[in-house]
C-alpha cells in the first residue's frame, strides 16, 4: 500500500477503472487519518458519481468504513438481535412502534439510533420528546437492560464508522450523495458496525425519499441485501411508498403520540400496516417463528393485546422517561401557536407532496437545518386528510403547531401548497411495494 | 450573486446544466478569496471534466480568471505587441530563437515567460543558464528596454491570474487537467492578462504533448483562437508534432546553445523551420508585412543576415548576461559527467518517445519535480539521431549530461529505451500540421 497515490486513484476511477481492495482501504484510511486532503476525496467521489462502483468495490468500501472505528459487540445479549433501518422519510415513526412490538414478541431489541438533519429529528430526538427520557448509557447498562426487559434504544456513539461520517459530510456539500454504491456502502457500514445478527431495511421511494423511483429503491435494497448477506447477516429490504407522508403526524411529540395511538390500536391504517409487516419480518429473522406470515400474526396479537404498549411503558420508565405520557398527552410540551389549513371547496385529496410537508415541518422548528440547531419537540404538522380522503368545504385538512407565529403561518401556506385537491375520486397509494431478500 | 450557493452550482453542472456568467464569477471569486473551499472547487472541476463547458462558459471562465489579478498594460510600448505561447513539449526552445528574430524584423517583443515543473525549465530558466542574465525588472525598465532595443523577456509577476494558479494547482492533484474548456480558459486567461495585442499559439500534439491526437490539439487551438478573437486580440494557432523532441537539445544550457546555432544558420532543420514559421506569423500579426508568406521571407533574411543573432547579443547584454557565450560555449556551466548511448546494430531511427526523453531529462536534473527543486543548467540530453536518420553500428545516438554519475547512467538507459530502431527506412514526421486563425 506504500506506493499508492491518491491522484492515480482519481485518474483510474475517472477513466472507468476498478479500484482494488488495497486502493479502497488506502482511500478510506487516508480520509480517516486526514492524510488524504478533502479536495482529493471529493474529486474521487465525483468520479465515482459518474463512473459508479461495481459490486466488489461497493463491498470493499463498505467494509473499510465498517472497520474505520468501533465495531459494537452485542454478544452479551441473549438471542438473535435484529436491527432495523429506514432510508428516511416524512412522518416515519416506525421504530417507535416496531421496537416495543418486536420486544413484546420475545425478540431482543438492542438499537442504536441517530439524530440527524432533516425534516424532523431522528428516533433519538423523538424519544427525547418524552419528558425525562435518557438516550445515552454505558455499554454494560445497555446490555443488562436488553437482557432484563428485552429492549433498549440509545444514541449512536461517536466512534462508529468515522470514515463514513467524514465522507458523508463531504458528499453532502459536493453534490455526490446520489450514487448507489456510495449510499448502500454508507448505510450498510453503520449497520454492520452496530453488531446485530440480522437486518431489516425499509427503503423508501417517491417524492419525499432519497430514491424517487421504485426501481431505484429496489436496486438500492437489493445491493444492501447483497452486502449484508455477504457479511453473514441475513438482510431483508422492504420497498415502501414515500410520495405522501407516513401516518398523519410529522414532528417529534406529535409522532410519539401517533406511535402510542398505533400501539393502542387506534393509529392510522398505513403506518399500522407497515409496523406490523416490519415486526413480522423481524420476529421471523429473530428465529421466533418459522415464516414471516406467522411473525405478522404474533405481531398483530401483540398489538391487539397491548403487549407492545406495555413494553413501551416499561421501556420508557427504564430509560428515565415519564411513562404517564402514554395515558396523558398533555404531559408533552405544548405548542403555543396552532393554525389550521381549511378546505375552501369540496373534493378529494389527489396528492400530498411529502418533501414539501417535510420542509414545512422543518420550518416550524421540528427539524434541524444545521447540526447546532435545537429541535422544538412541540412543533410539527398533523394531516387530518390523506390521499384518497374526501374533503368537504370548511373541513380542517391539516394543523400546524409551533412556538413562533410567523413561522407557523408561513408553514400553513407551504402545507396548503403541498396538497393537490380535485374533484375525481382517488385511491390511496399502495404503501408496501415489495419485500426483497426472503 | 448573494444567493448563489456552491453546492447548487456543483449539482447543476453534474446534471449537465450550463453555468451562468454570475455563477462562474461567483466560483472564480470564491476560489480567489478562499471563501469556496478546495473540496467544493475540486468536485465542480470533476463535474466539468465529465459534463464539459460550452463556448460561453469557457469564455466566462477565462474572463473571470483573466481579471482575478493584475492585468498588464503594455500601452507604453510602441507598436503592435505579439505574444507567443507553446502548450509545452520536449526540447522546445522556440522562444529563444523567435523572440530575437521577431525583434530583428521590427516588431516589439515584450514577453513575460514562465518557469515551471516538467522535463526542463521554462524559458526563464533557460535564459538564466546564461551567466549573469537577469529575468526580473521593474515595469518601467521593461517598457524602456523594449522601446530602445525592441525586446525584453522577464519572469511572470506573482500577481497575474491568481485564480488560474490556484485552480491549476488543484486540477493537477485531482485528475481534472485534461478538459478542453479548462485547458483553453487557463492558457488564454494568462495570455489575455499579459497585455499583448495579438497572440500566436504553438499547440503541440503527440506522445510528448498534453494533447495526444492531432484532432484534439486542433480543437484546443480552435477554442483558444475563438477566445482570443472574442476578446479583440487576433489569435493564430499552429498545430505541431511532438511525437519526438523538437530539435536535438533537451536541457537548459544545451537548448540555449542550440538556439544560438539556429540563429547562426547551423541549427537542426525541424526547429529552424518552426521558428521561421512562427516568426513569419508574428511579424504579419505585428503589422510589419501584408501576408504570412512575406513575414516568413523577412524572417529568413533576419536569420541569414544574422540580424536575429545580433539582436540576441544586445538583448543578453541589456539584461546583464555575458553575451560572449554566443561565440564561446565553454562559458556555460559544464557538466562533470557525460555518457553516450551507442548503437549496437545498424538501421534507422523509427521513433523517439518524446515523453520518455523528457522524463530522462528531468532525471538528469534539467527539470523540476517539485517547485522548490533547483535546476541544473548543465544537465540534459543531446540527440545526435532523430526519426528517419540512418544509424551505423557504433554510432553515438545520444549523449546524456549531468553532475550525478548514477542519475546520468540511469538516464542513458531511459534514453536507450525511448528509441525504436529498425531496418526499414522511415520518413521524418511532418512537423507543422496546420495553421488556424488566418
Amino acid at each position: 500500500m506504500n506506493n499508492l497515490n491518491m491522484t492515480d486513484l482519481i485518474l483510474k476511477k475517472r477513466d472507468g477503472g476498478r479500484l482494488t481492495q488495497a486502493e479502497i482501504k488506502f482511500f478510506v484510511n487516508g480520509v480517516s487519518d486526514g492524510t488524504i486532503p478533502d479536495y482529493q476525496a471529493s474529486a474521487l467521489l465525483m468520479a465515482i458519481y459518474f463512473q459508479g462502483l461495481d459490486k466488489d468495490e461497493t463491498f470493499e468500501l463498505c467494509n473499510a468504513m465498517r472497520y474505520s472505528g468501533d465495531v459494537i459487540d452485542l454478544s452479551g445479549i441473549r438471542g438473535i438481535k435484529v436491527d432495523k433501518h429506514s432510508t428516511g422519510g416524512v412522518g416515519d415513526k416506525t421504530t417507535l412502534i416496531v421496537a416495543p412490538l418486536v420486544a413484546a414478541c420475545g425478540v431482543p431489541v438492542a438499537k442504536m439510533s441517530g439524530r440527524g438533519l432533516g425534516f424532523t429529528g431522528g428516533t433519538v430526538d423523538k424519544m427525547e420528546a418524552i419528558p425525562g427520557f435518557r438516550t445515552s448509557m454505558e455499554p454494560d447498562e445497555f446490555t443488562n437492560q436488553v437482557n432484563s426487559i428485552g429492549i433498549a434504544v440509545i444514541g449512536q456513539t461517536a466512534h462508529i464508522t468515522p470514515a463514513d461520517k467524514k465522507l458523508y459530510a463531504l458528499r453532502d456539500v459536493t453534490g455526490t450523495v446520489e450514487n448507489l454504491g456510495l449510499i448502500s456502502s454508507s448505510i450498510m457500514s453503520k449497520k454492520l458496525a452496530s453488531g446485530s445478527d440480522a437486518i431489516v431495511l425499509d427503503v423508501k421511494c417517491g417524492h419525499g425519499a432519497f430514491m424517487e423511483s421504485e426501481s431505484e429503491a429496489a436496486e438500492l435494497g437489493k445491493t444492501m441485501c447483497e452486502i449484508g448477506n455477504a457479511a453473514g447477516k441475513q438482510t431483508v429490504a422492504v420497498i415502501t411508498d414515500m410520495n405522501q407522508p407516513l401516518g398523519c403526524a410529522v414532528g417529534n411529540s406529535l409522532e410519539v403520540i401517533e406511535a402510542i395511538e398505533v400501539l393502542k390500536g387506534n393509529g392510522p391504517a398505513d403506518i399500522t400496516e407497515l409496523a406490523l409487516k416490519l415486526t413480522g419480518i423481524m420476529v421471523y429473522l429473530g428465529g421466533r417463528v418459522k415464516t414471516v406470515r406467522e411473525g405478522e400474526i404474533i405481531a398483530q396479537q401483540a398489538l391487539q393485546g397491548h403487549g407492545g404498549l406495555e413494553k413501551l411503558r416499561s421501556f420508557i420508565t427504564k430509560q428515565g422517561g415519564d411513562a404517564r405520557v402514554i395515558d396523558d398527552y398533555s404531559l408533552f410540551a405544548a405548542a403555543t401557536v396552532q393554525r389550521d389549513f381549511v378546505a375552501s371547496e369540496a373534493g378529494y385529496v389527489q396528492a400530498i407532496d411529502a418533501r414539501a410537508i417535510g420542509m414545512a415541518s422543518q420550518r416550524t422548528g421540528a427539524g434541524r437545518e444545521k447540526k447546532e440547531d435545537v429541535i422544538d419537540p412541540a412543533a410539527g404538522i398533523y394531516l387530518h386528510k390523506k390521499v384518497g380522503d374526501k374533503v368537504a368545504r370548511g373541513d380542517c385538512i391539516a394543523t400546524v403547531y409551533g412556538n413562533n407565529k410567523k413561522k407557523v403561518e408561513a408553514a400553513v401556506k407551504d402545507v396548503a401548497a403541498a396538497y393537490t385537491l380535485g374533484r375525481e375520486k382517488t385511491d390511496p397509494p399502495k404503501l408496501i411495494k415489495h419485500v426483497l431478500g426472503i
